[in-house]
């Protein structure tokens, strides 16, 4: 458990103790403080916006991977002179949205007018982002700085700037330049002090904390922490890596920046210069140095990765810094909560979306709470904007590459033996994705189960979700653990496949000797569920047990909201899978059939503590009607 | 699991499938439906208001006791021309609002202008009763029926007027004469044609159920029962029983009521007439006959009971009838709910007033839902009218002969030690009551933790309230179980006591060692808590996992509620057990000294699957400091 002593108030909102990204404070100097309480390091990953589509969801599920690895928050740059500023924009506010981590968005007001950062600020505000870089920044390649006509001379103009016009709403990083600034102090135009009287000033206008500028000599870095101190800046100072990527990029940004490099890690890089795999290496091993050093320093709590959008470098520095924690559980819930601002308190979701998180996400943002929220009439997945949904992986197929590809690895489908090809594929592991899901991957603790679902899959119930049943697990437990340390959690045994009618018939007839299974079921067209449950109610199949806590319960099986998603899983078929192949294809034509006549169905099994939820299915597949079912 | 197809809507509250009391249904004809549903045969249950203050409190712990069998409904009748309202009126409310079951409120309209009667229903309604018992009403003694100038002629008025000044508001149940109303068919004026054409009126004009005047002859009942149904009655009719308990009364009550006596119950009871204790065991033979013969008839799904206030006869019977669950849980929850509307679908106390619950639901009833009100300040328990806490059996002593005698069970107390003993006797059950205890009855499960708890009060710790771990444990368990059946309960181990401040300070220290204790101590004038939680929230001690269900957490621990409970805890050694004593007496000393100087402790064990909430004490108890408590 955290020392939060002192921080009552902070961690008075669910599960902040064992949440690694302090979802409920949304400012980033609130985390960063949180953090150094604890005494636990963190990290945090810069983006810039690509250059194209591709590159925008290439770099999408970048973030969403290094993300996993729970950094403290990532930030996104902004375009010299505002160039990108809707790109920027756009991430920033995807990012916040769907992938669960707070964004910081760069903001510098080179060469805008005050108009135009207020354009930007009101940008991130709409999209929820709470935290800001506010930087001069250079002037676009090519062109000498100026300051607008009503536009903005310093940083410590842009903090004065937000704080007068939006108060404390959001939290304000600035940059520090242990170096001093390369635009003044290194060519004799600004002193060392100047550069410190600076950034003093831009943190009594009301800078939270501060990133520097990159550095390889650690002893600057130090000497430079130290002097902020001794000036009485007395906010978070985070230094600013990045990572050596090869020889020609090091020298031309380092050139760029007029970094000072140290001769050793000069000579060193020189010997090994023709070398890509050498000098990545290298990168990696001075990366962790350096950051060892300067966490043992204690003047710095945490360590800021300029990516440059790459994800190993800076993904093997954390690990070797052993910055992600690998031996217990780190999920705050069984499923990633959102950083926006109306979501933050956010404590139940139903399963059925348990693969499609983006879609759930969109689909109810404009709720004020779930389950209070109404489905609409969602004969389609009603995601916002398609092409923005794709770009984060959502379809999986965001370019007609991708699509052709996808359509090659499911293969012609001549018949229903070909999807549950497909299908069972998939369970194998043989099959990377499938048209219901927006990831990859396979949730770890599917695995416990994979074996009877690919026998089921083989046999015609074609699975798109399920838990295992887990009954008193430590909430410590790296499969299905979540939430604080010294709680146990549990789930009830879940899965939703879809089926021929004969199944379905069966299984509600198999389940007549089996109370403690529940059994919702619908066609496309069915507007009322067909079902065994007694009483229609909300059923809780994911809950966790934690010392001085309510009991948690963040997934539930509900008919009212399996009735939207049966919409949206009966639309996969056509919208997103039929779509890969050709019109008039006989591949179109089976997914076409199986929309119409399949049943989608889930079973919980209300027995967590001694049940079987496959147990079932053995009667089912031994009865007669099922030697039919390929016929 | 009742067999609830076509009442959906009526089972979707909390727990509408476990109780057996109906609570979420207000209305007792919606009870009897469900009832006759499951198949489920019910009983309930007629007092009168009784003449003095000690029949009043005798009549309270009667119902209490009575009502922990279930019955249905209960009844208060209406003394002749109102002459009890004001007392009918207390009595029902406080049965509803305290007690957990529905009251049904008599009213007579004889006699009494509309005025009266609309003063009676506004009282009854604003009192939280849904139910009223429509009749004409005899006379006052030795008055002639008489119609007032503004007031009404039939039972059929009274039910008219209901309908047309509160709509649905009310149930009402009218009563049926199956041997002809004694004041006109019997004597001439009036056929059975005539009587059953007078019933039909009444149902036609609003009633929801009948109960029919008390009768011996079960042919005669059947025949009427028959007969409503010919005429197109359809609604519920209960038979009245009155259990036979003594030869002069039955001769009395038969003769004032003209009441068809078969000949051969004649000829036994004659027989036996001077044995009381045979007549006795005559009538509740009797009423077994009668009422296995009605059950089997089919013809009505439940017993109505003319209890004459006596206890005996009406439990025997229904025991004997095996109305009463015996080998499963019927607890909806741990506690039990209250009927009024506002609390019907209330589902989580404080664990604080486990042994004070009237004074809780008093504290509260103000408030719209639990945990959204605010504890006012406290000092003394905030029991509204304290002489009729004492008469629900709150206090336990309203008279001065019920004082001296706790006075004597408690006895002198000289010090510390004189104290201790009180609270180890009441452990050891040898002692009735303890002065923060409503009730004689110990938890049938603290019986599980009895030795470690009278070990504790042995040594000082002087505890008032506490509950075993449970893991898992059936919901049917008669035991710890609650809940619809299948499902699963839970508890943490919780202790709370009153010690000396040298074994708090050890027990915290003890704690140390312990992450999954969690302790409150607080002395009488501490605003502040002493804590060693990390955060202080609210914390679940007892929930349960169903079928189809969220998880229920109705038992709950929170530092709030413990500072609103421990004024009131306080305030029992001066305002509850002091006051026995005469004033300036050592008993008064001692008591007042402990009411300054002690500590009231709780201590939780968040390890419910292995914890021994009791071991931390065995380190408390062998340090030093306790060697020289008693010192």
């Amino acid at each position: 458990m955290p020392a939060s002593n002192g921080m009552e108030g902070a961690t008075s909102t669910c599960f902040s103790d064992a949440d690694p990204n302090l979802r409920h404070l949304p400012k980033i100097a609130d985390k960063i403080q949180y953090r150094q309480l604890e005494g636990r390091p963190f990290f945090s990953f810069e983006y810039f916006p690509p250059k194209t589509e591709q590159g925008v969801s290439n770099l999408y599920q970048r973030v969403e991977r290094m993300t996993a690895a729970e950094p403290l928050f990532c930030d996104v740059t902004w375009g010299a002179g505002g160039s990108t500023s809707d790109l920027t924009l756009s991430l920033s506010g995807n990012i916040q949205k769907y992938l669960g981590v707070d964004v910081m968005m760069h903001l510098t007001c080179t060469n805008m007018p005050s108009g135009n950062v207020l354009e930007g600020l009101e940008g991130a505000k709409a999209l929820g982002i709470r935290n800001i870089l506010a930087l001069r920044g250079d002037p676009p390649a090519g062109k000498e700085w100026t300051k607008c006509e009503d536009g903005f001379e310093h940083g410590t103009d842009l903090v004065r700037f937000i704080r007068a016009n939006y108060g404390d709403y959001f939290g304000i990083c600035v940059a520090g330049y242990p170096e001093g600034h390369p635009a003044g102090f290194l060519d004799g135009k600004m002193s060392f002090e100047d550069e410190m009287k600076h950034l003093k000033d831009k943190v009594d206008a009301g800078a939270d904390f501060i990133i520097t500028q990159m550095f390889y000599d650690v002893d600057c870095y130090l000497k430079f922490v130290r002097s902020c101190r001794e000036q009485g800046i007395t906010i978070p100072i985070l230094p600013g890596i990045l990572p050596i990527q090869n020889y020609m990029g090091f020298k031309r940004m380092t050139g760029f920046c007029k970094t000072k490099v140290p001769q050793a890690i000069l000579d060193a890089i020189e010997q090994i210069k023709d070398n890509d795999v050498a000098v990545k290496q290298f990168g990696v091993r001075l990366g962790v140095d350096m950051c060892r050093r300067i966490l043992k320093s204690g003047l710095s709590p945490g360590i800021h990765f300029y990516t440059l959008n790459l994800e190993k470098s800076a993904m093997a520095i954390i690990d070797q810094l052993d910055l992600i924690p690998q031996t217990e559980s780190i999920r705050s819930l069984p499923w990633r909560p959102a950083t926006v601002d109306k979501r933050r308190n956010e404590n139940v979701r139903p399963i059925f979306w348990a693969n499609r998180p983006k879609s759930y996400l969109d689909r109810t943002s404009t709720w004020d709470e779930y389950p209070n929220g109404r489905w609409g009439d969602n004969r389609s997945p009603a995601y916002g904007d398609l092409r923005e949904y794709h770009l984060l992986g959502g379809g999986g197929w965001c370019s007609a590459a991708h699509r052709k590809d996808a359509a090659a690895r499911y293969g012609e489908l001549n018949d229903f033996e070909d999807v549950v090809d497909v299908f069972t594929r998939f369970q194998k592991g043989e099959l990377k994705r499938l048209p219901w899901s927006e990831t990859e991957e396979l949730a770890s603790e599917t695995l416990v189960i994979s074996a009877p679902l690919v026998w089921l899959n083989k046999n015609g119930l074609l699975t798109i979700n399920s838990q295992p049943r887990v009954n008193a697990a430590p909430s410590s437990d790296v499969t299905v653990g979540w939430g604080s340390p010294g709680g146990y959690v549990y789930q009830k045994a879940y899965v939703e496949f879809f089926a021929k009618p004969q199944i379905v018939d069966a299984l509600f007839e198999a389940a007549k000797d089996i109370p403690s299974l529940t059994i919702y079921a619908a066609k496309v067209k069915n507007d009322e569920l067909r079902t065994n449950a007694k009483t229609k109610t909300t059923c809780a199949v994911t809950w966790g047990v934690f010392p001085d806590r309510e009991i948690v319960q963040p997934t539930v099986v509900d008919p009212q909201s399996f009735k939207a998603w049966k919409s949206e899983a009966f639309a996969v078929w056509e919208n997103v899978w039929a779509d890969l192949y050709p019109k008039d294809s006989p591949s179109r034509k089976v997914l076409k059939e199986l929309h119409d006549t399949l049943y989608l169905v889930n079973v919980v099994d209300n027995d967590y503590v001694g049940g079987d939820i496959f147990a079932v299915f053995k009667t089912v597949l031994a009865s007669p009607t099922h030697a039919s079912l390929f016929a």
